[in-house]
């Protein structure tokens, strides 16, 4: 029998904020069994950026990452927000260890090359978009991450990775959190935990107690088609669901609130 | 009979320039057996804060590091500069793992209370300067920081500690270099080698070619009384000694493009 592993993914308004985070880090540290922590950092990325008095660009919700903002997010990401979580973890008695995936090599990803973009609209208005440098994972190395959990330590995730060819690339954070739970399936029974603001995946984006209790691929197609989840909600379900086909036990949209809590949706194959 | 352990601390100089730091990486890698790299990046710090609108005070050639200088360090040392050097081991075949003092506890400081400066002058002017969230170094965690050499990685260690109540402190990169050095004596053969830009310790620091092969710890109260040896030399061979006195086999001095060769200044108990 495997041994039980929780992987929680945190987004940027939770660590970004000393309450909720404080908050978030002692559900965090009360979950039983080795876990690992996905933490995101947009927000206090943007605002660094506009202090440096270099612009955000967005296209379509995600980030251009340019040569700048590269250093912008690594800063952030893997310096500022990184090691704040680590020593906070520290201080609570929690043996944790931040790590980009530069670090010991545990995520690799290649360069996103310039994508299409518009295809889908009516008229198509196809064009090319490069997101710079934007890695889109290869694989995360379970054997390395799983060093880390047998040591007794807590990894702690920068939403950053490299190339291997010396350069950092900035990463999404729930496709990190995602990548690495689907590569610990071989080795643990994976709960993936994806907390954000909001209770779970809601039926009225106006009412906090319309959270869907499960979601299956089949029904995630009807909820799409017929407007029920749209924008950023989408790509969080794909990587949930993504996860689930490839072996990951549990996966569980959830406010911050409630980690380690019942409640909130689960996604089912 | 111990195993060998080469620690090498480099400033920021290097690190900040890419020639001279590709070429470092690569003497680095050269050195046989395990090793560990303790970097600086104060430069850097300087600038970004400079950009931000954060003025660097600098007292007695230290850094204050008020709230926000120690944002900007965090990022920089420990985002910035520690990923860049990590990615481009990892690069090169190097399973090198960036990591600061609160990543898995490896090293834990105190703040710095106010220190009482000027007392030396004539007439004595002494006033307590308050350096900020400077971190003297309580202890290294031999056991920890071995546990990554043992598992064949190679820590890159970021000059920032933690006071194990949730605050990163900006922490001096030679001190944590021989404090790295003195803690790990206890396990290895410690050879610690302190790369600058200048071949060695100097009779005359405009001839590079005056360097001082072996100074002891008598040498060094003759060579400081007659001024021989003043400024920033003065710390790097106090912790130089520091560290022969507490085991460490063998401490030099020299030049980033001299690292792994003969040459230098060696300090001798």
């Amino acid at each position: 029998m495997k041994k039980e592993l929780t992987i929680v993914k945190v987004g940027g308004a939770v660590v970004e904020d000393e309450t909720q985070l404080s908050r978030l880090l002692h559900d965090f540290i009360a979950i039983q069994g080795p876990k690992i922590l996905v933490h995101g950092g947009g927000r206090r990325a943007t605002k660094i950026a506009e202090r440096l008095g270099i612009e955000t660009k967005m296209v379509e919700g995600r980030r251009i990452t340019d040569a700048d903002m590269l250093e912008v997010v690594t800063m952030v990401y893997g310096g500022l927000v990184n090691k704040h979580v680590v020593a906070c973890l520290q201080a609570q008695g929690a043996d944790a260890i931040g790590l980009t995936g530069a670090d010991a090599d545990i995520i690799r990803s290649v360069k996103r090359p310039p994508v299409a973009l518009g295809s889908h609209l009516s008229p198509p208005t196809s064009h090319l978009i490069d997101f710079g440098f934007v890695g889109d994972v290869k694989k995360a190395n379970s054997i390395k991450i799983a060093h880390f959990i047998d040591a007794g330590m807590i990894p702690v995730i920068a939403p950053l990775t490299h190339d291997g060819q010396g350069n950092m690339l900035n990463t999404n954070a729930d496709t990190m959190a995602s990548e690495t739970a689907t590569a610990l399936a071989e080795l643990y029974d994976v709960t993936l935990v994806f907390a954000f603001e909001k209770p779970g995946v809601l039926s009225n984006p106006d009412d906090d107690t319309s959270v869907i209790s499960t979601i299956t691929a089949s029904d995630f197609e009807r909820l799409k088609a017929d407007g029920t989840i749209s924008g950023g909600m989408l790509p969080k379900i794909s990587n949930a669901l993504a996860a689930i086909q490839k072996g990951v036990k549990r996966v569980v949209i959830t406010s911050a609130q409630a980690i380690g809590k019942s409640g909130g949706t689960t996604i089912k194959a």
